[in-house]
């Protein structure tokens, strides 16, 4: 038996970086999470200490400020697959790059260069590229959409054994905290409008699903978004249920018409998903 | 030398209720997050382990739920007073009661019945009681209001000592997460409105500061506070200078023109400061 | 085009147990973190709600408390396998399960009964199990145990591009928060020696490399487990360079010599790689 | 009526130093987290923007490293006291400077330059000078002990009230993270072994009281330190009662008797309270 060297990847992760594109006295920001991660012939490296075909993260993280002077940041995707492929094409040891971008909302408070932070959730990207000749991926996606039914959710008819001791409900609070991703056919969307599209896509799907079970509710809004969205061909959702548990409220003489809630932190329900357009190529390394 | 018991206080923390409130298909939503802490005389639980003038803790959560139920959510000021009362004069060892609270907004996302949490920042109430008849105060406020103006900010003209390294500035980005507290001179205001003016002239005078040092734009805030809101006596804010280093991107050629920023995590610089309206009654005790 | 449904998941995440056993006045404590999810023909729940095939996630965290009663818990590993097992082989419509298991240390304080945490670092266990007579897997790890070498690292010989600006060094602070998983050959191992054994493999490569590079230092221990433990055959680790950087004090008039460093929180390198014996079994599923 | 400025104080936060002191091949390392405040004449800062009487944050960054090099790092409360009495003696319009740090355990793996982390707590100082002849304070103390008492715990004979269902219980798991700061009546102490010796205390009194509630639990740990410890006079506690609820596994048939608990998140009860030593001068201000 020998011991050898299995798949591996390294990188600068999480590079904060702010753009700031003043058009007049009015001001665009830009504030994004940036994780790069290469692959390739990196044997010596790790055998014997050799770093020749090592590019430092440290470089690679320059290489995400200077990118952002020279082109701009526009929708977090083609920002990722111009680094991607500039590492991929220019470092002969580099296989392939994998960029990985979290974008943070500012709205506007007045004025043209005032900015207040929006929203709990985050927009992602997460971009493969073996260089611009060769095989690539886009993923689109958000966190943290923290969204919640106060009705319209029902839980029953499920199986039972020796320790289900849960009640059936035919109302009940629906809370999750969405992480969903979706990949591309290609890699030249309108990215900006394709993620409006698709968030519009989920949120409505969520609130107009009559909920059996959480399941129904994260198929329903895969479903949607590849019913309406040609350009994209697989959506991945992992939601939490957060429990909101109805208080027992009688010791005190007093009823709970579905008014008084706990909310939870854990244990959770987690509900993970994929919904696929049957035509849709296989593309597991996407994800990874 | 003796050994003596000091101040102390215990109490329920961070119980998580949600309330629902129908009012036909539309629902209103209250997502709270509730910390109670009582004192009083407590020495005998301190010096012998006697239980006797120790509401559980488990008591006061029940209390939080029934009265959820009982009274409804309206602004958390208020609920948070009825409940201070309510333990300052049922519980006969109990001489006072602080009550804070932390309220998660949501957003109506469609329909009646289904929300997303909005922002990032979180409002807070904080109260005192000594029971209806004795000596009260609230402190309203939020936490974790992000803001960045992306110009309008300069730093110069500075103490200099043999550590001083910095250059001066006359264009940064200045962004901070503001908290906020604000003492009512009495506990009858109007709260809703209250809350929402003083948060909007704190972002205004974020905003409309041309800002000469992070300390100026924290007194202006303060101060369009009580100028605007005569109910209130005194503000306190806590505001992390959240730096973005200009990225020195000579080495590739290229200038930054006020372009490209790294968003440090730590260190950061830590401003906070009281604004005062001069016939402030004295109550150090309202802040603990 | 049709959709339809892809891989899917679900279960009970995050069941905080404590299990407490008594040998006379001398008591032991388990203190786990349980995360299951099931999977199978789910097929119905997801496109109309039918929740016949779903055992809920409560009834699945209720058999994690009745198990530890029942079967008390030894070795992480040995317990997930009863829970994997169990639910693969009692529930018709669960082909395949998956247990994850945390589990946080404790130290004896004095006495029989008084305990207190010990380390940052948890063990991990994650199980899969298709039933007792089907495919199995166990992967054991730990996570956060963090390291660091206060010399003996060199970085230097790496490739250099045009936004390549970091200077070779050959003596600089190595820190680290090691993730560890390594793949165990059978289900049948002596957990508790096996696990003692890697983390000391672990330990004692990465203080006796003399590291040219982070990758080194993390196949050097990957390789020392598989060498000394051949009930392995696999190992995965993820290791951040947490940097140290040396402060420039010249302005101040004083030298540096390795003496005085800012720990810095992000950017951070990330450095991720698999060390394999060569007849390790295929099992990517193993690490799902 | 005027608005005015009230108390205020600024500095740099969290400024995480690390210092190897290297004796032949034995390295000793210290990891801090250094937090500066200062205060006195700062009137035109705030009011007109005026940067005179401001050192920038960044040079008390600069002055902690450069202490670090200068003077070495020995107990955490020399190092901040050094440091707060540079600031107070050398800036004109610095009356008051305030120093908090926070220490990480490092242990010795083996060899000479090889650590591992160890512990979850954190060492804290808080350290307050007005200048070289000004008046000073010093409070030690750690945070994150996490300890729990396996058995040895009841609670009963509590007040009751109309919202009270809490059981009376006389054995359950008492399990806290212990927060204590302790005031020293000088500066001049021997701050390792006060240090070593109150924390031994701590958890010496944990384990050995028989407890009848947590308050009594807090007050003999805080009385157990002022008892051995002359040097001190004050100590703080701040300490959540985290919650072990027994699982009720009767639905399945089974008694559990006190062997199989859910560790609780939220809520939690909070219990904080002082010791004192009745001659212990006071001082208020050394806390804040």
């Amino acid at each position: 038996m020998a011991i050898v060297l299995g798949p591996n990847r390294y990188g600068k992760a999480e590079t904060r970086v702010v753009r700031v594109t003043r058009d007049g006295g009015t001001h665009q920001i830009k504030d994004l999470n940036v994780s790069v991660a290469l692959s390739g012939d990196m044997e010596r490296v790790h055998l014997v200490g050799d770093n020749t075909a090592v590019l430092p993260t440290d470089s690679q993280k320059n290489t995400v400020f200077a990118f952002a002077k020279k082109y701009g940041i526009g929708e977090i995707e083609e920002f990722a697959l111009l680094l991607a492929r500039h590492f991929a094409d220019s470092q002969p040891a580099v296989a392939h790059a994998r960029v990985e971008i979290e974008e943070y909302g500012w709205s506007r408070i007045s004025g043209g260069h005032s900015f207040v932070r929006s929203g709990t959730e985050v927009r992602t990207a997460l971009v493969h590229s073996d260089g611009s000749d060769g095989p690539e991926s886009v993923v689109s996606g958000l966190k943290d959409l923290v969204v919640l039914n106060s009705t319209g959710s029902e839980f029953h008819g499920f199986a039972q054994d020796e320790y289900t001791t849960l009640e059936p409900t035919d109302d009940r609070i629906l809370a999750t905290a969405v992480t969903a991703t979706w990949r591309h056919r290609g890699t030249g969307a309108d990215f900006a409008s394709s993620y409006a599209e698709a968030r519009r896509c989920l949120l409505e799907a969520f609130a107009g699903t009559h909920s059996l079970s959480l399941q129904q509710t994260l198929y329903a809004m895969g479903r949607r978004v590849l019913e309406e969205r040609p350009e994209l061909c697989e959506v991945r959702l992992a939601m939490p249920n957060k429990h909101h548990f109805l208080v027992d409220l009688s010791p005190f003489g007093m009823d709970n018409d579905n008014e008084v809630y706990f909310a939870a932190d854990r244990p959770y329900g987690l509900i993970e998903g994929t919904v696929l357009a049957s035509d849709a190529p296989a593309a597991p390394a996407a994800w990874a």
